[in-house]
C-alpha cells in the first residue's frame, strides 16, 4: 500500500449530496411518488447501464455525443487490436430515462397493465462540460403512458404534473402546448420545403432568446427567402394562444393539417383548464419546438416566471418503441426537471415539513453498563413513539457539540452524567 | 437509421424491475429511511462513479477485480498509445458504499455533525459471473457512524438494524458478534505466526460449510502443525457464546489481548440484549471472520434461520478514512443485504400494506368534451381524498381490461358511456 492520500473530491462534474439537500430531495421525491401513484402511475426501474447499440441508435440527438462508455469485460481486452472506442466498449451509462423505458416496455410488456403508466426516478449521465448548476450525474423523474393512443394520455400527464407542482408549493406557472404536426403544417404553409423544416425549427426554438427579428434574420441568413420568413412569422403573429386560436389556425392551414389534430388539442386544453385548480396558465404555443427528434404529436412544457427555461417537458413519441419491437406502440411522456426544482427550492430556503424537533442524549464517559442499558431503553421508548433520538458520547466541548447538533435540527438535549 | 431492431434485454447480469417488485422495494426502502431516521442517521448520497485511483487502492479486496471501468473522455482517446486498461479509464462504477463514504467524509467533514451518522441507499456494481439471484447492479443500504471511538457506535448500529428487521416482520434471527483483535489473539495463542493469520482466517471462515474437521484438515494441508491446529480448535470448543464466554476466553489469552476489548464487547452485548425487543438472539461468535481486510475491531453479522448466509454485516474500520485525510478517524458501519431481504419477502408472497383498493374509470370512446371534463373533475376529487384513480379509455375487450387492471390492484371500476 502506498502512503499517498487518495482523492477526496468526486469525479469531474459530479457531486456529493449533503444531509440538508438530501432531506429536500427525499421530500420532493416522496411527494412525486405519492402524487403520481394517485394517478395510477406505477414505479419501475431500469439499470443505469445500457447496451452501447441502444444508446447510439439516433434516438438521443446531441446527448449521444455525451455518453460515458464502459469498457468491455473479459479474458483480456485487446487494446492493440482495437481501432476505435467501440471496439473497447459494449455498454454505457444512460443519458435519459425515455430510451431505457422503450427497451423495458419491449422486454416486459406481457407482464404490464394496458395502458402502462410508468413512473421512473433515477440518475442519468451526460459528459457535459462542467458548469454551475449542471452536473454529469443528475436525477430525472419521468411519467409515461404507453399504449394509449387517445388524448386522455396527454390530459392525465399534464394534470398529474400540475397537481404535483401545486403540492410542492408552486403557483402561477405556464403550461405551453403545441403539436409537431401543426409545427410542420405551418412551415409548409409558409413555403418551406419539408427537408428545410428541421433547420427552421432550430431557429424558431430561439424565439425566447433572440425575438422575432432575431429569428427572421437567422432564417434569412440560412437561405430562407424574406417572403417565406415573413409569411411564416406573420402566421405566429396572427395566432391566439387559446382554443379559438387553434381553430382559426387550422382553418388557415386547411388540407395541410388533419382536423383531428385541432380537435384533440382543443379537447386537451379544455379538459386541463376545467379540471386544473386555476393555479396555472395553459397556453397554446405554436412556437414551441422541443429539441428531441423522436416526438410525433403533442409536445408540452412548463415554465415558471423568473426561472428561465422549462421545469418540465414532454410529448408524444409513437415511433420509438417500434425500434425495439418492430411495431409502433403509442407513447406519451412528461419529464420533470428534478434538479432544477431542487435548486429553486434551496435558493428559496425551503424547509422540509416536520424537519425540526429532534432529541439528543449526551452520555458522559464512564456511565456504567447498567445505567447505559437504562438510557438505551429510554431512547428506544421515545423512538417507538416516532421521536428521533440521537445517542452520543458527551464531547469535552459540550457547547460546541450542542451548536453542531442544533444545525441538524436537534433542539432538545438530555444529559447523563456518570455520578448521578 | 437502420431498420434492425434494437436490443430488448438489459445488459448481462442486470435486471429490469417490474411494478410488483418495485412496490416492495419502495416499501422496504421507506421503512429503512424512517427507522434509521429515528436513530438520528442522516441520508446522504455520493455519485455512482468514482476515481479509478480510489477504486483500486486495495480497500476492496476481491471486489477490485470486478470493477466496471469507464473510458476517459476528451479530445481524442489515444488507443494506439495505450499500454493497459488504466491508460484508457480514469473512473469506474463503485463496488460498495463504504469507500465512497470515506471519501465523502474526507471531502465534506467541516459541514457534518459530530459524530456523523450516515445512511446510504444506493446501487453498487460488480462484474460478477452472472448467476441466479446475483446481479451486476444491486442495491446496498448502509449505516455508518464516523467520529465515535466508543462502543456506543456499535450499540446504536446493532439496535437500529434489529429494530428495522423487526419492523419488516422478521423475528428469530441471530446477531453474531466478534472482534478482530480477539481473532488475532486466539491465533497467536494457538501458535500461529502473525503473517500466517490471514490464510488461517480464510480457512476458519469456512467453519459453517466444512465443519471443525474440515477446518482442521485444511489448516494442516496449508502447513499448520497438528498441534497448533488442535490447540486453536480446542480454544473455540472451550469458549461459550455469551459475556461469560468472553471473560473466560480473555483470561486465557492473558497479555495477548487488551482487557478493554473484553470489557467493551461485554458492554455491547449487555446493552443490546437489554434494549433489544427479545425477538432475536445475540451471540458472541469467536469464529466470525468477515472477509474485508479493512476491519480493525468489532465485527458483526445477522443470520436468519433457513436463509443461508448473512442478511446484514459490518464492523469497525478505523483506518480507512485516514487513507483520504492523512489522519485516522474512528468509523463503524452496518450494511443490510437489501436484495436478499427483497428476495426473502418476495419468496414469501409479501404484500405491501395498503396496496389494494384502487379505482379505475373506464371511458368509452366518443364521450364528449363537456362530459370528459366532468369525469376528470370526479377523478380529481377522489385523488384529493387520497384515492388512487386510473383514468383510461374503455377497451374493446372490457373483461380482459378489468382482469388486467385487477392484477395491479384495481378493484373498483366506474364505467362512462357516450350515451348516458
Amino acid at each position: 500500500m502506498d502512503n499517498k492520500n487518495l482523492i477526496r473530491k468526486p469525479t469531474t462534474g459530479m457531486k456529493d449530496i449533503l444531509p440538508y439537500e438530501m432531506a429536500i430531495r427525499d421530500h420532493v421525491e416522496n411527494t412525486i411518488r405519492q402524487t403520481y401513484a394517485l394517478f395510477g402511475f406505477e414505479h419501475i426501474e431500469t439499470p443505469v447501464v445500457e447496451h452501447i447499440e441502444n444508446l447510439t441508435s439516433n434516438q438521443g440527438g446531441e446527448n449521444e455525443k455525451l455518453i460515458f462508455k464502459i469498457m468491455k469485460r473479459g479474458e483480456k481486452l485487446d487494446i492493440a487490436g482495437a481501432e476505435s472506442e467501440n471496439d473497447l466498449a459494449d455498454s454505457g451509462l444512460r443519458y435519459d430515462l425515455t430510451l431505457p423505458l422503450a427497451r423495458y416496455y419491449a422486454n416486459n410488456n406481457p407482464s404490464l397493465t394496458v395502458p402502462f403508466k410508468a413512473l421512473q426516478t433515477g440518475n442519468v449521465f451526460r459528459a457535459d462540460r462542467p458548469q454551475k448548476g449542471r452536473f454529469r450525474q443528475f436525477k430525472q423523474c419521468d411519467i409515461d403512458i404507453i399504449g394509449d393512443p387517445s388524448n386522455l394520455a396527454e390530459i392525465e400527464l399534464v394534470n398529474a404534473t400540475t397537481t404535483l407542482l401545486a403540492k410542492l408549493g408552486f403557483t402561477g406557472f405556464t403550461v405551453r402546448i403545441n403539436d409537431r404536426r401543426i409545427l410542420k403544417a405551418m412551415g409548409l404553409y409558409a413555403g418551406f420545403k419539408e427537408e428545410e423544416l428541421p433547420e427552421a425549427f432550430i431557429t424558431l426554438d430561439k424565439m425566447d432568446k433572440i425575438g422575432v427579428q432575431g429569428v427572421r434574420e437567422e432564417l434569412i441568413s440560412n437561405g430562407t427567402s424574406a417572403e417565406v420568413a415573413d409569411k411564416y412569422l406573420q402566421l405566429f403573429e396572427d395566432t391566439g394562444n387559446d382554443a379559438e386560436g387553434i381553430k382559426k389556425l387550422c382553418d388557415t392551414l386547411g388540407d395541410l393539417i388533419d382536423s383531428k389534430v385541432a380537435d384533440d388539442l382543443t379537447e386537451i386544453i379544455t379538459a386541463i383548464n376545467e379540471t386544473g385548480n386555476g393555479s396555472f396558465i395553459l397556453s397554446f404555443e405554436p412556437t414551441l419546438v422541443r429539441g428531441m427528434g423522436y416526438y410525433t404529436g403533442t409536445i408540452f412544457e412548463i415554465e415558471m416566471e423568473g426561472f428561465g427555461g422549462a421545469v418540465a417537458g414532454g410529448g408524444r413519441y409513437d415511433g420509438m418503441i417500434g425500434r425495439f419491437m418492430g411495431q409502433d406502440v403509442p407513447a406519451c411522456g412528461f419529464s420533470i426537471g428534478f434538479e432544477r426544482i431542487i435548486t429553486i427550492l434551496m435558493d428559496n430556503g425551503y424547509k422540509v415539513p416536520d424537519s425540526e424537533g429532534k432529541t439528543a442524549f449526551l452520555i458522559e464517559k464512564g456511565v456504567d453498563a447498567a445505567r447505559l442499558c437504562d438510557i438505551m431503553k429510554q431512547a428506544a421508548d421515545l423512538r417507538a413513539e416516532g421521536e428521533t433520538v440521537l445517542v452520543s458520547r458527551m464531547a469535552k466541548n459540550k457547547k460546541f457539540q450542542k451548536e453542531n447538533l442544533g444545525k441538524a435540527g436537534y433542539d432538545t438535549f438530555k444529559e447523563f452524567y456518570k455520578d448521578n
